[in-house]
């Protein structure tokens, strides 16, 4: 196998255009292998095989910065650049990041996992070029979804303007996670597919070409045409516009094309456009099929394309997006509002039924919210489905637009706490803090994914601001439904288990942590209460204010960053009260970013385990208690 | 005076082209004789009193919703929406706000202060309109600086992707707090004064016209051509690639072309993007000349035109840039980067000095933070320059490409804590918040103006990790400033005064009200520690373990929401610690957005006064302490 002898880029420079074609075969076969074993961004990947190896085989890495956009079309740079055989260990803990991780690879120059990033780090390393006085190349591979993050857009107007020498590979594949929305979308569309540019350009030359014949006047007004017209007729006027040189569209599955348009490219004294064309899963006929199912996948069977699956209780998306169509029969103000993630979020069902209700504004966050907050303007119920992780991106219109106009906008945060394999970029561990601090916000947490079920009616109904319930990537716990949904009331929380000796304040998740540990204790004699505190933001002051009342150890515990989060805000109320001398410990995630594993192995890392909590409750909890 | 009859928009309908004119001049001269006292928004205002004027006259306001982007160029609509006689109050305390407030008039729709929501919140009137069965046209006033931050253009997509009517009047001046910066700013540029595409345009029509006498298969190409080319030879391609109809560039001075220009815009049963060319500060020479000055003005002589500037020690803004400056001169890494306020953050002097090292990146907070990653990880230090207020847009680019990745970025944080008279949209009083959750983050806020300068030498010369530098929007303190500025060590805290019977940890500007309070509980026997807080993270853990020790009552102080504040940071460290019964109170801002008044009336209105100090340690120091 030629792959086999591939260690760094390097090893690619002497070979001929068949053997990178070769290259790029063992590399498919090797990417549908080793990914059925491990799961992970196998789609996006498949597409991008010729473009990585054309890449690394034209130009000099590490010295020239290639920046992959998300990152996680980063296997077949990683198998090229020395880490295949790591490729068992893939998004596991310790093992292989899905992403790009400067850590693992002096050729690994830009890390990312959230999207739309690549071109303002690319600016700042091309400005940081200049500024050293060097000279190597700063090239970017941005999908077409990732293109329409605002951010993106912001750096595409200061590249151009800057005018540095740059490289922008635009990797279209009409699909990003979802299929792409937007008019940047339908306009690349038509740069692809409708030949209008094309034709309007040869037709264009055609006519100019004739006009000298006629001569006088009308000869010199088309000259001028020609000047006047030569930047308008070509397809990217957009990029151009922009100040961009747009080359393309070039198919990013034909080597030999594809290195010519890299190479013309380079030439670009400034910054330049190349508008790619690739297909989502190329060459596994599955992904091909179905690229959105196969973006990011579990393991599989290679033959069938099946995909291998877990039973179990159904996730908490599921009950959320079931739910959300329950609720929208009977409520015609609600509307669903999505970031490029209606699979993710569970909205595929509702999109089909209330296609008029449905929103999916592509990568587009910070729009996300304030659309919502505008549809809140008139009326209306906007349920903003988002991840926890991506949410970060909407912190100023959450603050500025929603909370500061008390809008009812509804927050549905998906993917709270620990997300396993994706890792630091993803967790979703700081929400609690970052939203627990704005004015007017109500932050709800289930402990099941029934609770989930009646805290989606108690937001809806709730007509006094926004509401926001936070929910885990993971399945509930197989819990039965009761019927009908009922709104819980504001600002309670729930006993789920008596105690006098010591309580735990818990939230989501961490509940059966909780009840695990004051059932080990009660067998030592400490009696433990166990609270559902289902209510993050405003807190239950009745249950507070007895547990003062009582004085005894309070626990507090949450999946989310312990800094500013739920167990803080519970020191602060008795501060703020006046209520001095408790004895309540913390526990939540440490101050630092928590890499890939299983969400078990996340939790067991920091300590959010029943035997962490059976320890710090027995050094709580006095001793003469413990031996009454 | 005609401006005297106008007390609502059905005022307007009955005038004649000429008499709007009137009231056109009219409005000028008020805006011009009351900002004189008032202070407030002058030059963008005095840009679009006939655009307001227009759409008054032409559209049903509130029936159809006007949205003004950001809204500091409100003052007209107020004007003619029945708040005249109300502009003595402007931005003062309990008085008429400085932008678009719902509770003031039922003509404000859409609340702002922060750039570039309009189009989203446009975008989501437009739907719940649909939704609704309803009829009402949606119109949205941007300038041409705002339309370039991410969110805006990812509006952009969206309504052009969506095809709803809804008309965005790009109200361009080509400036707006500072010279435009970007490639859109050039397209927009060309547009005005190149006359390339209108020429294109009128050559084009000419050419084709004359072709049919050619006849043959020539003539059936132009024709083809001619569909082909109509819609890229517009001056508007950019916009009209994205979906939208352009119409423009029309003057925004001139009324009856104007109204003619909206008519057209309004048959339009799609996007439409009207784009009108003002001048900011129209009508006033002393702002003509400077609207970079003029756009927030303080009170002025009208005749001269000079400022009333009041005297004192210089802004903390100003010892910012000057010591920017003299660090820029030793270490040659130092790059300056802002988001669209050179000015506003006091480096336009660097620039100057430093035009390779100084990037405006124009109003786009995300691209400034993650660029300056960029930048930082090619070895350069960079230093971002923004408002407390508008770094929450970078929320995310702060956690995920900047703290995650622990690259050497420095945040210049000004703004910080109350901001007067701006009011509820710009306090800064969240930052703690939500950059003291984000682990790696380093943040500090100086006691005066000499302790900013070290705490910049400080931010400079640490090599491992981002690091934050709060400072308020308020004059220094006068103190004499020490040579050489040289770095405090990370985490340290400074006791300013002994006192054994409590401690104050107050944080910036809090530091005289807590000296103030100490001086005067000393008369009455109690003895009151005070220290400057000036790390915020990471905390002084030898300070707080000797509280600890002494077991006295701590009152923590800061200018910032209380919400998971830096109070709320000592009590967790207490926690975290396993310390409990410890008697600490926390001061700060509560959960509240605060509005428009002096810096001096918002502390009042929440309590961070030294009476209000004096009145908590009197109650928490023990009585017998308080009589010794």
């Amino acid at each position: 196998m030629l792959l086999n002898q591939i260690h760094q880029p390097e090893d690619l420079k002497g070979l001929t255009v068949e053997q990178l074609e070769q290259v790029a075969a063992e590399t498919r076969k090797f990417l549908i292998e080793k990914l059925s074993a491990t799961g992970g961004h196998l789609a996006p990947n498949l597409g991008v095989v010729e473009l990585t190896i054309a890449l690394h085989y034209l130009f000099d890495s590490p010295k020239d910065k290639f920046i992959f956009d998300v990152g996680h079309q980063s296997y077949v740079h990683k198998i090229l650049t020395g880490r295949k055989d790591k490729f068992d260990t893939l998004r596991k803990y310790k093992g292989l990041c899905g992403f790009v991780k400067r850590s693992e690879s002096e050729h690994d120059v830009w890390e990312a996992g959230h999207s739309s990033t690549s071109l303002s780090a690319a600016m700042g390393m091309a400005v940081a070029r200049d500024l050293n006085g060097e000279s190597n190349r700063v090239i970017t591979i941005i999908g077409d979804g990732a293109l329409t993050g605002g951010m993106a857009l912001e750096a595409l107007n200061h590249i151009g303007h800057e005018k540095r020498k740059l490289m922008v590979i635009l990797n279209d594949n009409e699909m990003s996670i979802a299929p792409n929305v937007g008019a940047l979308h339908n306009y690349l569309g038509r740069i692809r597919s409708d030949r209008h540019y094309v034709k309007a350009k040869e037709e264009f030359e055609h006519l100019i070409k004739k006009i000298p014949a006629i001569g006088g006047t009308l000869a010199k007004t088309a000259e001028r045409l020609k000047d006047s017209f030569k930047y308008l007729v070509v397809p990217g006027v957009w990029f151009e516009e922009l100040g961009f040189t747009y080359l393309g569209p070039v198919d990013g599955h034909n080597l030999p094309l594809l290195l010519e348009a890299l190479k013309q490219a380079d030439k670009v004294n400034g910054p330049v456009l190349v508008h790619v064309i690739t297909l989502k899963g190329k060459g596994y006929s599955p992904a091909e099929a179905d690229s959105h199912k196969w973006h990011g996948i579990t393991p599989y069977k290679i033959e069938s394309g099946q995909v291998l699956k877990s039973v179990g209780p159904p996730m908490y998306t599921e009950v959320f997006g079931e739910t959300l169509i329950e609720l929208a029969r009977q409520d015609k103000r609600i509307v669903a509002i999505t970031p490029a993630m209606p699979g993710g979020s569970g909205l595929l069902e509702f999109a089909k039924l209330f296609p008029d209700r449905m929103y999916d504004v592509g990568i587009a966050e910070q729009h996300a919210a304030t659309f919502s907050a505008g549809l809140a303007s008139l009326g209306l119920k906007p349920v903003f489905a988002v991840y926890s992780t991506f949410l970060q991106r909407a912190y100023d219109q959450v603050v500025h637009d929603i909370c500061r106009a008390n809008l009812n906008v509804v927050f549905a945060i998906d993917r709270a706490g620990f997300v396993g394999p994706d890792g630091e970029t993803h967790q979703g561990v700081y929400d609690i803090a970052y939203l627990r601090s704005i004015p007017n916000m109500v932050l709800m947490m289930p402990k099941d994914e029934n609770e989930l079920r009646h805290m989606m009616k108690t937001a809806i109904d709730y007509d006094d601001g926004p509401i926001a319930v936070r929910y885990p990537r993971v399945n509930g716990l197989g819990v039965s439904t009761d019927e009908p949904v009922s709104p819980i009331p504001i600002g309670t929380w729930e006993v789920l288990r008596q105690g006098k000796d010591a309580a735990i304040l818990a939230v989501g998740p961490m509940i059966p942590l909780a009840l695990e540990a004051a059932e080990q204790l009660a067998k030592e004699g400490i009696q433990v209460r166990v609270v559902n505190a289902r209510f993050i933001k405003p807190m239950d002051e009745a249950v507070l204010m007895q547990l003062a009342k009582e004085d005894i150890p309070v626990v507090t515990l949450e999946e989310g960053a312990q800094m500013g989060g739920f167990g803080s805000g519970v020191l602060e109320y008795y501060s703020l009260n006046n209520i001095y001398g408790m004895r309540i410990k913390l526990i939540g995630v440490p101050d630092y970013f928590v890499e890939h594993g299983s969400v078990k192995e996340q939790r067991q890392e920091v300590g959010l385990t029943a035997e962490r909590l059976i320890t710090e409750l027995q050094s709580l909890v006095p001793r003469k208690k413990q031996r009454a």
